[in-house]
């Protein structure tokens, strides 16, 4: 259970690693952060492996996340192999080997540090959203247009709020461009945290919906920056596509605190349907 | 050495792996590919890495890499211990550690394929930039304002032609924005291929020179995305910090072929001086 001064939230829940007897770090994998058809959300997984790395750091928070899915990951309990790398005063190095009864189905380079609260030098404003009240809830079970949201079980532990200029797929008019972008927070309302941005790196929905080209995009890689500690309350999160073209996809994604200031980043490169 | 149509160019040469009698794989990592200090490329070792990938998989093309850059990297032998992942029709993945005498210096996430010439479904244009040949050259030994390029290996191993408009930092009149746009090929006009495009992806100068922060930003985890086969000539790298804060800095990089098609992306985080 990771060291918090609040009562922990589903998401620290499901997350949590441990130390099992006679060593090694494992981890329960809960059935309810899946994304349809038994199969694990990429965005759980990853801060799941980033808890073990920090588990064996002496640093607090993830930095760098960078993973291979290597396997579709379904629940149950799981194995997080950690080999420790270099560790220094700024950070440390770890490899994070994800497995459960069906292999190795996630490899991560993870990277840990302590974020600070230094005001930024430089960084890149917000865009221009209209409130959470006045965008689109995209959780389970919502109706877009007759076509309910699927129940699955992101969708109920992370809630969405899609910007509308973003939504047009929604409604069967696609807006034409590769965009995402959406206020996000966890479902029971838990102050957003370095883990939980791991997890909303991964959870709009695939940008070639806004050209128009639906159907799953698998995550090949992901990488992910947290780059500061977010404040209370709603993120803002933006994906964009820079490339789609033979069968690939990328997206980039960036993710504002309530505050407007930019606490992660990320990179996937996916699957499309060609 | 890699199967190719052409001779190899010194970028093959110097990145070359080969398996080892009794198993395993090494290369020759080659001291005139550094960046000062006895310190070798940060690309030129990611895209070693990426041979010894492409050596042991059934697909000829890195597509996705992303890695730790455990510590600097000197020249020297050097082994690549390549642990297979799973292999599909598609995309195989793999784990590959650089180690030197040092120990291991560099750990990778790799996944190959094999990369196509669909046209894209969606591509990001690129910049509008004057032509190479007006823009400002800053290879080792270009005198820049009084000020020459040093002549460490990595600038005269690759052609840059800095965009005038991101040049400023070379004579004391920094743009401003944390932006590097450049034209870059190989040093001995060699057509780029997958492997020179990982080498470009952290060729430009630090995107902090852009708002007069200068001083060295070690590389401490990069994403390669390899999209397209480039087509010959110079390609336009363009790299973009996020966010600069606390000691950190991000760094997007897009690189376009002569055709202005997107060959790869890269993202990566380096520490910078506070």
């Amino acid at each position: 259970m990771p060291q918090t001064d609040h009562p922990p939230s589903a998401f620290d829940l499901a997350t949590a690693v441990r130390r099992a007897e006679g060593g090694g770090i494992v981890a329960q994998l809960d059935p309810s952060w899946d994304v349809g058809g038994g199969i694990l959300h990429g965005g759980y997984l990853l801060a799941t492996a980033a808890r073990a790395a920090v588990l064996e750091s002496p640093h607090p928070h993830p930095v760098a996340l960078s993973a291979s899915y290597l396997r579709a990951t379904g629940p149950g309990p799981a194995t997080l192999a950690v080999t420790p790398g270099p560790a220094g005063r700024t950070l440390a190095h770890a490899s994070v080997v994800l497995g459960t009864d069906a292999g190795p189905t996630l490899a991560v380079q993870a990277t840990t540090a302590r974020l600070g609260d230094e005001p930024p030098v430089w960084s890149l404003p917000w865009p221009d959203v209209p409130p959470p009240e006045e965008c689109l809830a995209t959780d389970a079970g919502a109706d877009l247009g007759g076509h309910p949201v699927p129940e699955v079980g992101i969708r109920h532990r992370v809630q969405t709020r899609m910007d509308p200029s973003t939504a047009g797929w929604a409604v069967a008019e696609p807006s034409g461009e590769p965009v995402m972008r959406a206020w996000v927070r966890l479902g029971d309302g838990s102050a957003p945290d370095p883990f939980s941005l791991v997890l909303f790196a991964d959870v709009l929905p695939p940008t070639s919906w806004g050209i128009g080209r639906f159907g799953w995009a698998p995550t090949v890689q992901l990488q992910v920056l947290v780059r500061a500690l977010p404040s209370p309350g709603w993120c803002l999160a933006e994906a964009r596509a820079s490339e789609i073209a033979g069968g690939w996809l990328d997206e980039d994604c960036r993710i504002w605190d309530s505050t407007g200031r930019l606490v992660a980043q990320s990179r996937q490169l996916a699957r499309t349907p060609r």
